[in-house]
């Protein structure tokens, strides 16, 4: 694994310096969560932590890293040999990955020595935000495909080697069946998948020649890209008289790629034609700038796709590049006293949620999630002895004053924040990538289907506890009086 | 270096089989070039090319990689023989790093066994695409900053950790005077910079101590974060007292960062209370969501801004994250006769240009770009001696028939594809990053400024000899015929 100690913004480091003359001996809780849900849907999907349990637990800094920063001249001797000697030794709790999250939750949680925490920033908002975007980009798409495969085609057009890769990873997790990227195939054992180019048909004298040598070669899989010349009127015939050839030998897996036009109109013609010639066995592949916008429009209008190729506007999370992740302090003081912390804001939606603080989602008795309440961390047994006897629990807006709703119908409830390293040990181990898949389409089994629109979905409830109102409103006024 | 063998489309690798077993001694030329510019800008920097001609020289595929492949069942023993053998044996022909380019012009030429340089697909795409997407933002952020440093602060929303590191060279390159991002610093000798963040001023009992504590550990470059609490009532005063401590020790290098509210209004403000403190040489950065529409806006509107940080929107491409450059085969055969190759399509913009191909660029008298001229390989000779001799050119529209020009009021021409990589061997020495960046300050200075319009800039026109015109129509109809 390469050496991540120095994949940070500077300043975290020139913030550890000060805390290493200054503060060395604090502690401090810090939270990462996001502001604003991506593509304005109903719903993130929270991917990147498997990854990011590695690259925290083997954070270090080689004499090449200190030579290098010392040639910064801004880092003095005795903190630079401090750094020769940094290995985190904090505790990380966090959601399980691949669950379905919220803004303004945390996701994340680092507790530590100050000048430990301060370090992980950039390289957990690195990972979480890309990689929790991706995974809800190719969750919206596979809600739109309805169950029909959808294959990550954006090698081509991500960000970068890694931007490939780990965008690879978090889209199958997001519910892609398979990547075109053999690199990321091999490093994370995702399904690869792959047809034909245009260069492949033009590198032969004629479209039926290509195809003909194409399923010689491959005759146990053959997906014949047919919209090089014209689909319907050379690439679809073309096909038929080699399916037909195929057939004979008793083939199966035969398909056809479209890669322009109008899908919907092509796929239901190319669909027709293949019936007529007897092989209604044959899959229609289409791919060609699609989104999830595009896959529900043409899914509801009828096409006959059998699977689709997205490959841009997936890999660049087209639409909204970013997700809005951030680290913000929550806590400091020592190990027997931790002092919440508050940023305040003039956009009250910027106000941060002080305290050691952790989330109880909440489950109605048809198994579907209700909604999600961020606790203090002093008010965990009070809390768990109301849930036990099944007491109405108040839910607090995290904003605004008068709004809440009080809830006793839930069935069972979960604890969102485990640990997973603990004094920089990892203390959970990794899940297959199959079963990351199959948890978060567990979990989007179980939220409303309204949550799911992808315009103007509902807008799940996260709310605060009296205790956490009550001291985010203490700390508020405290400030205000400053 | 991390080895990028299987950094490619699945599809590449099973038509590499088809073609060994097919086709392995055809000759190929294929061409990279993007069809649209992004941003809706005027130019594209070409960026990316080192790093590329690096990862192709160094493609393989090792023991690691063939048992990957093979246990996918697709390929064959012979085959996966051949790849383990495997390097890129054929030339690159490529436009200078750092180069303004235009739409549907070669960036890259490849030739050799089509074998060879079918491969080159996905890795050129996936490093030229991005890198030459983030450049050309850069520059875009550049331009409106007007001469003002731009600091790149992106890696906590960047795709991924290369999605941070070639980024962070790309945007060097495209003009950003600095990068947050340690290691891209490291790794690419860009200048690293960085000032404070939130949670430092958090962690102290009062900012006026964080402010003091932050001065004494950096006295030598003390950019303080001045909106945690209130930006005018608390931020800048703050500032001001420990700014006329460090000017009373004859401390230079002050300014203040301001991440949120209106930059504008802020750092009129800022400004006016600095210079009535007798504190001119304080400078003021400003940060929060910048992109270059909001510089742009905001340096006209008269802000007094020194510097700007831009993050998310620089690293993200934010507005259009992918180019939409492509790989298109442009001529097959033998060593002897290569034959044109062409695409057709309904859309005559995505008809490609066929055959072995050129392209000069004509300067004015006043040394200004003038237009781009496509030609075939076999036309050189006449072109130069035409050239030589002053005559006057024709210049052909790519699509439109009855569209073209003639110029004879230039002043001199530069070929822009060179060799880059001969037999498969670095041909072409590495330039460093300094150099890199200036010499698209150059290729931007020379380009009339209606071409670096951020809205609706001038087309720059890019042309086809009669040559490549004829050529062009004849495939078209040939195509059609059949």
């Amino acid at each position: 694994m390469r050496n991540l100690g120095l994949l940070t913004d500077y300043y975290e480091l020139s913030m550890m310096q000060g805390y290493f003359y200054k503060d060395p001996e604090t502690e401090a809780v810090f939270d990462m969560f996001f502001r604003r849900q991506p593509f304005g849907s109903g719903f993130t999907l929270f991917v990147g932590l498997d990854p990011l349990i590695d690259a925290i637990t083997d954070l270090h800094f080689g004499s090449d890293e200190i030579e290098y920063l010392r040639s910064l001249n801004a880092f003095r001797p005795e903190f630079l040999e401090y750094l020769e000697g940094f290995s985190f030794r904090g505790d990380v709790y966090a959601q399980e990955e691949g669950r379905v999250v919220f803004p303004n939750e945390p996701l994340i949680r680092v507790q530590g020595k100050l000048i430990h925490a301060q370090l992980l920033e950039s390289v957990i908002l690195n990972f979480i935000n890309f990689q929790s975007l991706i995974a809800t980009k190719a969750a919206r798409v596979a809600i739109a495909a309805q169950q029909r495969p959808v294959l990550e085609f954006g090698l081509r057009r991500a960000h970068g080697i890694d931007g490939a890769i780990s965008a690879a990873r978090a889209a199958y997790i997001g519910g892609v069946a398979a990547t075109s990227n053999v690199l990321a195939g091999k490093e994370f054992n995702i399904p690869v998948s792959g047809t034909m180019a245009h260069s492949w048909v033009m590198s032969f004298d004629s479209e039926l020649e290509a195809f003909r040598q194409y399923a010689q070669i491959y005759p146990e899989n053959c997906i014949l890209l047919v919209d090089t010349f014209d689909t319907i009127k050379s690439g679809i015939p073309n096909a038929i008289k080699v399916f037909k050839e195929l057939k004979s030998e008793g083939r199966k897996n035969m398909g056809v790629r479209l890669d322009s036009g109008d899908l919907e109109y092509l796929s239901k013609a190319a669909r027709k034609m293949f019936d007529e010639a007897g092989l209604s066995e044959v899959k229609i592949y289409a791919s060609n700038e699609l989104d999830e916008y595009v896959i529900d429009q043409i899914m509801k209008n009828g096409a006959r796709i059998d699977a689709w190729g997205v490959g841009t506007k997936l890999i660049t999370a087209d639409g909204d590049p970013a997700l809005s992740g951030v680290y913000k302090i929550a806590a400091k003081g020592t190990d027997e006293e931790l002092r919440p912390t508050i940023k305040v804001s003039n956009n009250p939606e910027k106000i941060t949620n002080p305290g050691v603080k952790n989330v109880y989602r909440f489950y109605g008795r048809d198994g579907m999630m209700l909604a999600d309440l961020i606790y203090l961390r002093g008010e965990q047994d009070v809390l768990d002895r109301m849930i036990e006897k099944g007491e109405s629990l108040r839910f607090n807006h995290p904003n605004i004053d008068y709004a809440h709703f009080s809830c006793s119908d839930y069935a069972r409830t979960e604890k969102l924040l485990q640990p997973v390293i603990m004094n920089g040990k990892r203390s959970r181990r990794s899940r297959t990538l199959p079963d990351l898949q199959r948890f978060a389409q567990t979990q989007i089994a179980v939220l409303h289907p309204t949550y799911k629109r992808l315009l103007n979905p509902h807008v799940y409830k996260v709310s605060i506890t009296d205790g956490l109102k009550a001291l985010k409103n203490d700390l508020i006024e405290e400030c205000c009086q400053d």
